[in-house]
């Protein structure tokens, strides 16, 4: 059984069909095709708001791009200490921002804490040359915890950070998982959160790999830029279109969301039989498609060796993902092993 | 009819064949899957020799990667002027490489001119601190004209190179055209002629996007830099096996030579077409799948109005694309257009 | 006797005073001292407007910051291609841009060709993504060729840039020696023919190292980017005071175009006894205080051998530079010295 | 009373003699003066080893020059939370570095606690290409809390260092101050307890604006890099001898420790004072010329009121600086009025 990651997973077998349908006769290069087109429709009626995008295949980029149209190279990007920008991505956001920094703030269950934020901001001296003052606020929904941020949450965060004259980032690697959780609106959770760029996932979801940077209000003025900035990363692939099928494929009838709740469901069984082992304890809420948990001694070992696969987490616990292609039949199967080793 | 570009034209039925098939149970992420390790055994046979790979889904992060594990930032890269990483790559090398130069040279037929080449190579003064020494030559097969160099000719240059203490890069986004035109063997064509680094270019042959930084002799040991570069500018897609399963389609059963070779046929009669029209005159080689030709006043407006598609070209040419999707009845259609309209 | 460069010469004995001077008590750091509000107040009468000012001890620097302030790392910088921001920054302006490109024009006697100018500011086409457009047009006075702009000379290439929407930066590192030939003012050579900003080099005039950033008009609102660039570089000297000084020093009664009157007088004595040779001929016009010529057969070895310093330049012709400090016996024993050898 | 900073000093007047001692004739540019030279003797003498050195007017750029050379764009520098290239820089380590990282550790009195170092180094996992890994570590004498490293301190974190691969940086801004605390040599401080690179600060000790890198051991290969990179960043002056000058005034005879030494004479008269007062506490141990101290409610308010000049810091303790120019009647003075007031 294989939790390792929801990357791990195939894509959905209506993205390979719609690779194969947009896969006739020429269509302009770089993103001036029609299915390009349709998904900034799509999205625009999924956000309820204008809108603009930029299709992108790696989520690093994405979040990367994104933060560097936002952040000069003599500012910071707030987040949180376990933030992805700052754990997995190699320096990522200095690379694209030219030099920039992040400015590491803790909290519980990956959110920022409140009263730190509010701190930090407060202290920020943009006159003073010697320090480098934040521009962003960097959050993520599902947090690296597995955890879900409200819109209420997002909104208290994001609204601290526009006092302050920040502007407000979302690494949405895993949104539609925080969305299907939470019930809440996609509008809801992002732009009208206060949330002026967001990076939406969907490799996770059930791409092949394919990340959307959406642009929202005056953030829009920035699609230039972000053009400009994606080709010279070479993030601006020639024959466009096989991005926008991806997109077109999970973003239609909501296929996007109906996978999500899927990989959630499948982690709370997973989750609830994890816990229900005795000496272990749940280590984050699962809020998503992730199942962080303290395992007693051993049984990590004996899970291995009878072919598991997950992760260990900073922290002492264990990650377990699933994803859209995780089976009723695969759960079931794991905690029949589960029971018979714990 | 469409002669914009071969990026215009739909990656081959055989490339989406295998993204279906092998689209199926979970696979390491980041490279770690047996169809990347496959496709670096395809190579180990095409190419003769022992080599190191790394899958990108762009031409412009492969070049600026491979460039920037061998120029310092303090360093430059000798390349024609009209080179693509000078003239359509947005920065590419410099962003990349953390601000190195480019040392542009003349050459006639999009070819470095080997006199000039040695001039500036024997000026190069790497004691002299203001000024910034040259540490890489990029070539290019095709080169920016259409022309394929031979491997006389690579090797004449990477030798001068050699001598002066450069590493040789070649450009190969369209290698398979100059393979086919040249009759001579991928080996002959790169580290036999002296390539440390190859961007191998599949997306302009038949895929949908898939390129392949290819590290021969010494240079292997720039991998981990390699993969590290990859990483954080978000050309480390997690799914990769998508990207090995377009490589491994196009280069099973020499494919992508097949590929290569139509399209340059067919490049072969249009270019015999557009230069027999009175007035018309060939303004480079026709080498591989790409026409250049003057044309005599007023026709390019009338091709336009009947609905062909290319592009002038810098110089007063106008550049005629064909693809592995030109068929021989699209030519023929064109052939007919043209004599009716010239 | 040494015409290698007027950067040999030691400071002028009023710069060691001023430093003398000032070095005493406390003082704020960082550019809030006295001394530093007093040049700025200088520099406002000198050039006849309000400005804002960064001191800064290299050129190098000085030039790269500047420019920095106008060229996003997507962008470009017109620049003559023999410009020193080209020829002897070691990519100064790359590396502060975060990556821009140069973009050289050729043009006699140092001066960018207006008619090519005009053609390449045509063929920007911002929304082209894939070329790099020009942000900055990087004028020089005196040129690398050792010539001045005329007031009319700056203007018209300035008026082109700014018809194209381009910012004009002048390299003034050796500017006293261009006013003090051309009788013009600071404020004709500069602001009033369209410069925005404008380094103004005294290192060469006579200071120990000093060289002060100028923004004129609207450039003026990127003072605050400016002193951000300026600290993470290093040169945000903590005691500011001592740069101040020397500007002080030099600015105050017109000691810095006395100097370079002096230097430029120099120049032409020794231009004209090295161009009454037989077989010798003026390389460039003397408009400062650089002689360019051609020397005849073996000249440059015997006047080597005799203990002369002069540098060979590229194409062919040999450099001698006059200072401050060059006195009318130096170039009296010179021209004794030569018409001995010659 | 102004103990605001060290770098509100002047300079000494050695030094200023030393400038105009030097101001006679032309000399050789960039570092190929006999200044310079002799520089370098002085500290082969003074470290009792073999050298190499670079002299640069700002200790920021020679932080970051320094670590740039050792850390590559993909890596990171370990330092502590508090240390100057993080919190007062401006992200020049990331600027130069090309987007390296730093790696915040915590640790009392500005010291970096060596059980979380050693955590922290036996957690890199250089093939785990996601994380950016150290390839520095960045240590500081006097520290940010004016504390000294003894040399047994010192070689115990760079021990640990060495044992995981990464090179020492010591930011020796106030050397001298922790050689005339701690008693121990130059070399024991350094080169001796493991430091490959040093940045030797003279400003605050008593120059107008001089810093020295210090390559030590295998280390000094990196002379020819670190020069290409002193170059493009604007910290290769042109009339080199004028910084050596200053180097030279104060390393000869040792007038530099003097200096120091009177420095924290001071400011254990200051400490001894402040600390008397009732309800002060000492924040950090009095190891140079830096007192950090809690005040009793209102003091500051008055202290300031009455001319004082000092800078709260943050924690919540306010800081007061000693420098080479503090008289013992300044510090009377100051406790005459301290004695008055409090």
């Amino acid at each position: 059984m294989d939790f390792s990651s929801d990357t791990s997973a195939p894509a959905h077998p209506l993205v390979i069909e719609a690779l194969d349908h947009v896969n006739s006769g020429n269509a302009p290069s770089y993103g001036s095709d029609d299915a390009t087109a349709h998904v900034k429709s799509l999205l625009e009626t999924i956000f309820e708001t204008e809108l603009e995008i930029w299709l992108c295949a790696s989520g690093t980029a994405s979040n990367a791009l994104a933060l560097s149209c936002f952040c000069p190279p003599t500012g910071a990007i707030v987040c949180h200490e376990e933030a992805h920008i700052e754990r997995d991505e190699r320096g990522a956001p200095e690379f694209f921002s030219g030099g920039g920094k992040l400015h590491l703030l803790p909290g519980s269950d990956g959110k920022i804490d409140e009263q730190k934020l509010k701190i930090a901001l407060s202290a920020i001296d943009r006159s003073f040359v010697h320090e480098t003052p934040a521009h962003v606020l960097s959050l993520t929904n599902l947090t690296e915890c597995g955890t879900s941020h409200s819109a209420a949450e997002t909104s208290r965060r994001a609204d601290l950070a526009k006092q302050y004259g920040l502007c407000v980032h979302l690494d949405g690697a895993r949104l539609a998982n925080a969305i299907a959780h939470t019930g809440e609106t996609p509008a809801d959770l992002t732009w009208k959160a206060g949330v002026d760029v967001l990076t939406l996932g969907l490799t996770k979801t059930g791409a092949m790999g394919c990340e959307i940077i959406i642009l929202f209000g005056d953030a829009r003025a920035k699609l230039p830029e972000l053009k400009a900035r994606a080709k010279r990363s070479g993030h601006m692939p020639p024959k466009m279109r096989y991005l926008a099928a991806q997109a077109k494929a999970l973003l239609t009838d909501g296929l996007w969301l109906d996978l999500a709740r899927h990989a959630n469901q499948m982690a709370q069984q997973l989750a609830t039989a994890l816990c229900a082992v005795p000496g272990s304890a749940r280590a984050y809420p699962t809020n998503g498609n992730e199942v962080f948990v303290r395992l007693p001694e051993g049984l990590a070992q004996k899970l291995e060796t009878a072919g598991t696969k997950f992760y260990p987490w900073p922290g002492g616990s264990h990650r377990f993902v699933c994803s859209w292609a995780t089976t009723q039949e695969d759960i079931d199967t794991f905690i029949a092993a589960l029971n018979q080793i714990g």
